[in-house]
């Protein structure tokens, strides 16, 4: 059976993004919240839901059951004390975590019978519900079909495929892509500021260029991984190394942490040793797999 | 006394971007060439240009004398040789090296009353005299103003102030922020791949995500780093902890190497520590001042 957007929901866990989810949910069908942690000092107030006062209760009130839980401890803690009402619902579980304990929950449910979505909204809580809010899942395809309507309401949901810890894993290579970014452009800024530039005056600058040539050369490189085959036909590490020395000491020279062009320029010297001196920097995949 | 475009140029140095000065240029004035290594086995052909004999004839025979060296040891040699026809000369040097060197050859051709402009040329041979072409230049502002009409027919020349360094800083700095978003990629594409997932269908949406939410986020990090304030109201470090634990995991439990998650991760830990648990993630700016 597909059920519509208006069918019922209940979502389990009600901390910022639960709420979030509540909310964007709370305007098209009937919403069930229980938060399931017991710790909670205060519930948020979440407009024209139904707060369940049970495990029971929260799962039996619709035909799918959404877990937040602040973390797979918190999972774990509501699944057993839900364990004798679990059987008759659909779960997709939004909890932050890794693929390993997306699998620990898919195998305990899988036990008893009940099918297992496991899912990463790639959003602060406000933009839970945007329409192009990154939403990415991974397990029982029969539950991210019958429940397509819904989801569509929390962001652009994407099936990853049927293993259950796919979609944590593409959250956390996400995060690391972004967070390797914002890092490097922090350290940019770092030592550009000890020069008086300020780091308002460079971000544009800073941001075309991603949009242009970074994200070109990103696109090339990709094909060059896939390929495993690393043409450096316009850059390759030999030539990348010496500037990497100058960047490790002009960093240390005006008092900026080393650690992230140290990382860069030792990754490379391992390039080199492995024969990819004149390779291109994406033969650098090659020594990331240890 | 303001030269035009058609004054004669002198490039010293003929590595491949030498060359490639030589070539953008020689189409619009006369250009002398002269490599001043001694150890080239053999010199690029370039249509159109005079090849001086010595470091006499080099450096008399222009009134702008663009020095391309091999490293800085390159440089000295030459300028060492040239020092008695140096006086009657301005001096670029697109050398690449660190704001150290730079300065250090700006003192020594000051005592020898030479205007010294340091620069740095952000781009591969093939793309220089391409009008987007990134060319900051920093020290000697008459020298800038005297041979505008010259520097724009090897890319978009900006002058970035008198230091002399800042022109080698800001080279490093641009590329330290490349390598970072590049080896961020490399490291996604890798974790990735251990789910069968290719790099060519991920980058899309990556390079999508840089240019729309990861530049929004640089532009709002930028103005946290001038203001020095960091407020955390949509993500903060304390929040971020627990999914980097996650990307450590899941890397080390698929084989990839480590090393940059468990950077982002220490920094983190790092910021924390110091205070900044609710700031946002920006606020590691402040522990990479160290």
């Amino acid at each position: 059976m597909t059920h519509g957007v208006n069918n019922p929901v209940t979502i389990v866990g009600l901390n910022a993004r639960g709420a979030a989810l509540a909310r964007a949910l709370a305007v098209h069908t009937r919403v069930t919240v229980w938060d399931g942690a017991g710790h909670r000092s205060e519930a948020p107030h979440i407009e024209g839901v139904s707060r369940a006062g049970s495990a029971a209760e929260a799962f039996t009130a619709s035909p799918l059951a959404v877990l937040c839980g602040d973390d797979y401890d918190h999972v774990h803690r509501v699944l057993e004390t839900a364990e004798p009402h679990v059987s008759s619902v659909d779960v997709v579980n939004l909890t932050s975590g890794t693929g390993d304990q997306a699998e620990q929950v898919a195998a305990w449910l899988g036990a008893r019978g009940v099918d297992y979505l496991d899912g990463a909204l790639m959003a602060h809580p406000e933009h839970v519900g945007d329409p192009d809010t990154v939403l990415v899942l991974s397990g029982s395809r029969p539950v991210f079909d019958r429940h397509a309507a819904v989801l569509a309401r929390l962001g652009s949901p994407t099936y990853l495929g049927s293993d259950p810890g796919a979609a944590a894993l593409y959250d956390v290579a996400m995060l690391n892509f972004a967070w390797s970014t914002l890092l490097g452009f922090l350290e940019t800024a770092a030592l550009l500021g000890t020069a008086g530039v300020s780091a308002t005056s460079v971000s544009p600058l800073l941001t075309r260029w991603l949009s242009g040539t970074v994200a070109e050369v990103i696109t090339g490189y990709a094909s060059q991984v896939d390929d495993r085959r690393y043409p450096g036909d316009q850059d390759w590490l030999e030539l990348d190394a010496p500037l990497m020395d100058h960047l490790v000491e002009a960093a240390r020279a005006r008092g900026i942490d080393t650690a992230l062009p140290e990382l860069i320029r030792s990754l490379t010297a391992k390039g080199i040793e492995a024969g990819h001196g004149r390779a291109s920097f994406a033969s650098l995949v090659e020594v990331l797999r240890v």
